[in-house]
Order: structure tokens, then C-alpha cells, then sequence
């Protein structure tokens, strides 16, 4: 198995991109990564997409893509994993590097979910649980994440201003991200104060509707240092693990199975411990999912991931930085793109070139994204060559 | 890169069941190849499904189906290449087991077309077109291959009742062939007196809209023996390539670039001829496809494609037989399993089990599985072991 690097990234300044279609939208970040890679051409590639069949009623993006791209007749694959698109099409990427089908991979993600017909976001978006047995019933994400919040709180005391604080501080990374989509800063005050969706979740708890894209060049680690224009950064690992698609089957509703198996996957390939970790962009989707999420990943114990934001320690300064970048929650959640933009933000990080985020003597960190309520989970650790 | 090998094949009848959700589909046909490998476990999962999210509601097919086989938390992953999704899910799978990633993957396909809402099949499937400058003005599948098959009756001379052939020959496997939706023999007559859908083709020149899944169980070569019940197959090269998802951007109708290309990776990657393949599955959603696709895989000059089906060269005792299962025109056309459907003819016919339509030496077999206007294709040589 070859070892596989990341050579060059690239992505738009995410939002309600109105004027845009989906094809510009990602042709746009993908001209970013390969003019930031510097390679002259690609030999494949694979592109994370949600639900752009009912958003826009478009499948096959593959050829729609390569084809605006000016590439084909490359392959290129349209890869689903409900809000871990992104993730898995790194994942696929990786693979086909590593297996040595391809040298010069393109992985991407897209998402067009303003302004467009389908049934609305909300719709599209529920398609990642259960149809038949959630869906059917009424149920939606906010409420999806609004169980696993009140059984946390119930379980472990955690309250109602740690999940607020999940909010300000991505708010407060993502004032410093000039692509990210809502920048404001917020405050306890604000996110308490807040629209509620789903008790006890409130809208500045949730993640926004977002038209965007990220893409980043994959190349064999030893073609790296000859082929790229910036310091190269090597994913050591890569983890992939699945869950029960509905909440309801699951034992313990403040745990997601599919992290904790994707990251032990993840840290056995790197040979690396939690602690190893310098910094980590995490899928909160919900605030309630970071606080999860970090537990899960062996940052913080079960239980402690409330206190533990309360306390700054994932905060840009703090031992272990999440979401630097501004999170879902901040920087925008264009579900099929997202797990590639935490891909990139560890890139800018490890690179240095953060500016106003950056953290310091960052080597290694990792990305955990994560499709519907948990159900997928992939997660991947990059390395500072 | 490691050699891999297919240990076993499943799939169960294709047709209208409505009494039956996609998920119980895909589960009954997975069993059944793990049934036929004699495997103990998997360890991940490839799924290819063109648009279960508008068919049926349900996108996150990864979580869902590992979920539903019972096999969570292992990765599974839907891929999606509209009607080549099931051929690019095998190429994922392979790429798994090649770097080393996986020992023991399941790839499948799977579509629910029938009995379901979403505005209708035939809207569902022109998601594959390019929705803004094709679908958008009202070209739906069988219009763009209608302007395929004037073309190349134009250019060529091909006839009306050459293109009729194709559906008669197809009917005549598929007539021996247990699994297939439309097991009944038509004639030359029959077809052409069929209800006229797109001039110049008739209904009977199309595939129909069908219910089915197929699944396959890889693994390294050099493990298959041990694995494996039944005399393993290896599958010897992998291409893929893409197109214009637009017909109107082409040069030329009569020819399918992605095909073309694809083939011409496979051959080199088994180091092969089309002379040396012993039969083909290829994709036959319209008559017209069948009779360009055989000339673009070189089993026949470029415009000879009916005249050679005429005079019986890829019939089931011709000189290259050309879809024995009956292929999408007889045997159904879940859209998404369609491309592991052709993987598993080519298996059974290889190991000596197709009984009534069985070739005589068969050694060497090839897939060719495309989406849309042939915007996708992906092309498997497989070869007994």
C-alpha cells in the first residue's frame, strides 16, 4: 500500500449562492485545488454529494463534473454517505492512490441546497434516516439530535450553556475564516435566546443551509515533495465504520458507535493515541454532536465533553483545538462538501498558513465527519511532512 | 497492488415486487452470495444505487443496508455513476481488496423502481441527462438514444430489424435464464410492431423499469482458493471512464467515447485484445446501444455492429456470444444493480454453472455497464482461475 498525500486544496467562500449552479460551485473550488496543487492535469476523481438528486434533480455527477471540469475522459465517481459524502470521497480517494490505480487524484465535495425545488432542504436532508421507520413518522434531524441532547444532559449533567458554548466558540474561530458563511460572533446570551427548534436545541444550536464546495489533490506521498508548489501533508490514516440508521435502535443514545469504530480504525493505522492529536475539525451539526463527538474520539471521558468546552480546552488556545476553522456551525454545512472542508482546514493548519486561526506547532490532526444521526462515520489523520 | 478474486455471486428474481422495500431487496440478494462464497464475515461494503432518493425517500444507503444485513459497524459506502453504479461499486470494491485496505467486501447494486413515489421512473432516471441543458427542454432516455440509432442508420446503414435483433437474441438467453423479469421469446415482427416510443425505437427495443439488487463477495487472490466453495474467478482489469453528460456536446452519436476508453484501460491493464474475450455483457438499455457498444469494445468494426448481430456472431453460439443472462433488455434493469447483475453472468458462466445458456469453454469474460448517454462507463475483465 503506497502512502498517500495531500498536495493542494481549494474552496469557495460558502453561503447562499443563489447565482450559482451546483456545476460552478465545484468547478470553482476544484480550479483552486489544482491551482494550488500546481499539477498539470488529474487521473481521477471522486466527488462527495448528499442529495443532489432531489435538491436539483441531477445524479450522475460524475460525468456532469468531469465534464465542466474540462477532464473527462477521466473517471470520475459520485460518492454517498448522507452528511459523510465528503469524508468517504476522501476515503475512495486514498484507496485508489494507495492502491496504485491512479497517481493524481482529485477528491471533492458539493452541495447546492438554497434556492431550489425538491421538497426543500429539510426533506432532502431527512432522507439520511430512516425513511420507513423514522421519516415516516415525522421525525427530522433537529429532533434526531435533540434526544441524544436531552439524554446527555439526563445521563451527565450537562447543560443547557456548555451546548451554547459549542456555538461561541466556533462563531468566534469562524470570525476569523474569510470563507466562512456566518462569521458573526454570538454569545451565551444570544444562542439561550435563540429561535427553539427542538427542545432543548435552538436555531444558533443547529448548523445553516449552505451552497458549496471543497476539493483537494491526492498524489502518492513520494511523487509529493517533486509535485507540489507547498508542503505536502500525508494522511496516515483513514477509518470508516457504519451504525444502526435509526436513533431508536441504538442502546445509548450519547454515544455514536460509528465514531468510536471509525477512530479506533483510525488511531491503530497511525499507531497514535487521542493525546497525539494536536487539532481536530469535528461534524457539529448540531452543538450536542461536538460535545458527543469529542468524548467519542477519546479527547475528553464520556460525559465530560461539556465541561470540558466550558472549560476552553477545545478552544483555539486551549490543549486540544476543534473546529478552528468555524465548524458546520460557523463556516457552513454544504453536507456532501463538508467532510473535504475539514480535510482542508487541517491542511491550511498544518501548512501554517492559517493566519488568525492558526494554531501553533500544529503536526497532526484529525477530521471526524459523520452522515444522518451517526449512522456513518469517517475519519481521517493527516501529518506534516 | 494486490490481485483479487470474486468467491462468490447472488441475486435474486428481478422484477415488479412491490410487496417488497429496497432494503429487503438488497438483504436477500447479499445473503445469497455470501451464502455462495462461504465466507464467515465481511469487512466492508460497496452499494451501488443510481436515485433511491427519489424513487424512495432514502439516500444514506451505506448505514442503512450494513445496518439491515446486520454486518455494522463495518464501512459501507453507496456509489453512484447513475446506471453504471453497480460496475463502479465493484470498482471501488476492487480497489479496497488491490490496496490492501480490506481482505473481504461486498459489492453490490440495488434499485426500487416500481410502486413508488418521486414523480416516476422516467423522471427519476433523467436525472442522469444533464438536467439544466437536456431534461430542462424535455429529452427524456429513449429520445437521446433514438438520435443515436438515426444516426447510425444514417451513417451506416444499420436497419430498424437489425436493431429488432438485438432485442430477439436477448429474449432468446433470457428465455433460459430462471432470474429474468421478461423470460418471453419475441420476434423480429413482434418487436417492430410494438407501440412506437421514440422514432425509431419501440418499446420492445427498451429495457424495462424493474425492482432487484446483486451482489458479489471479493477477495485477494491469493486467499480465494481457501475461501471459496465454488472455482473462484479473477477479475483482471478495471476501466473507467467518463463522456460528456451531454448528447448535443458530442462530435460524433454513433460512437461512445467513455466506452471506447474504458475498454482501452482494461485491455491494457489484462494485457488483451477483444479477441481474446469469450463473451461480453454489455449494456443493452436500448437495442441501439448494444449494436454501438459492441463496436466500441472492438468485437466488430465501427458500423458493423448490426449486421454482425444479424448474422449470428454474438449469439449464444456466435463467435463472441454478447449478453447470455439476457441481458438489460430480458433480464430487467434495476438501474443501480444492473452493472453487478452482468459481474454475476460472467461468474456463473466461467465456473460452468449457466446450464441452458452456457458457453462452451469460457474463460474469459467481459462486463461493460454505462450511465446516462454513455456519459459513465466502467469495463471488468474477468478471467476463470
Amino acid at each position: 500500500m503506497r502512502d498517500v498525500a495531500i498536495i493542494g486544496v481549494g474552496m469557495n467562500k460558502w453561503g447562499e449562492l443563489w447565482q450559482k449552479p451546483l456545476r460552478d460551485i465545484f468547478v470553482e473550488s476544484a480550479l483552486l485545488a489544482i491551482e494550488d496543487s500546481g499539477v498539470d492535469h488529474i487521473d481521477s476523481m471522486y466527488v462527495g454529494c448528499m442529495s443532489s438528486g432531489i435538491f436539483v434533480g441531477q445524479e450522475h455527477l460524475g460525468s456532469l463534473l468531469a465534464d465542466y471540469l474540462g477532464v473527462n475522459p477521466i473517471p470520475c465517481t459520485r460518492i454517498e454517505s448522507a452528511c459523510a459524502s465528503g469524508g468517504a470521497a476522501v476515503r475512495m480517494g486514498f484507496m485508489d492512490v494507495a492502491s496504485g490505480m491512479s497517481d493524481i487524484v482529485l477528491v471533492g465535495g458539493v452541495e447546492k441546497m438554497t434556492d431550489v425545488s425538491g421538497g426543500g432542504a429539510t426533506y432532502a436532508l431527512s432522507t439520511a434516516a430512516d425513511q420507513e421507520y423514522e421519516v415516516y413518522h415525522g421525525v427530522t434531524f433537529p429532533g434526531l439530535y435533540a434526544l441524544m441532547a436531552r439524554s446527555h444532559m439526563h445521563q451527565y449533567g450537562t447543560s443547557r450553556e456548555q451546548l451554547a458554548q459549542v456555538a461561541v466558540k466556533n462563531h468566534e474561530n469562524g470570525s476569523k475564516n474569510p470563507l466562512a458563511q456566518y462569521p458573526q460572533k454570538v454569545t451565551v446570551e444570544k444562542v439561550m435566546n435563540s429561535i427553539l427548534i427542538a427542545d432543548p436545541l435552538r436555531i444558533l444550536d443547529c448548523s445553516p443551509i449552505t451552497d458549496g464546495a471543497a476539493c483537494a489533490i491526492l498524489c502518492p506521498a513520494e511523487m509529493a515533495k517533486k509535485l507540489s508548489k507547498k508542503p505536502p501533508v500525508k494522511i496516515i490514516a483513514s477509518g470508516h465504520a457504519t451504525d444502526t440508521i435509526a436513533l431508536h435502535s441504538r442502546k445509548d443514545f450519547t454515544t455514536l458507535n460509528a465514531t468510536v469504530k471509525a477512530a479506533e480504525k483510525a488511531y491503530k493505522m497511525a499507531n497514535l493515541k487521542p493525546e497525539d492529536i494536536n487539532l481536530a475539525e469535528v461534524h457539529d451539526c448540531f452543538t450536542i454532536a461536538e460535545i458527543i463527538v469529542i468524548e467519542d474520539l477519546g479527547f475528553v471521558k464520556k460525559g465530560e465533553g461539556g465541561k470540558a468546552t466550558e472549560s476552553g480546552m477545545t478552544a483555539l488556545d486551549g490543549k486540544i483545538p476543534v473546529n478552528t476553522s468555524g465548524g458546520l456551525k460557523s463556516k457552513g454545512h454544504p453536507v456532501g462538501a463538508t467532510g473535504v472542508g475539514q480535510l482542508i482546514e487541517i491542511v491550511h493548519q498544518l501548512r501554517g498558513e492559517a493566519g488568525q486561526r492558526q494554531v501553533k506547532d500544529a503536526k497532526i490532526g484529525l477530521t471526524q465527519n459523520m452522515g444522518g444521526s451517526g449512522g456513518s462515520t469517517v475519519v481521517h489523520i493527516m501529518q506534516a511532512m
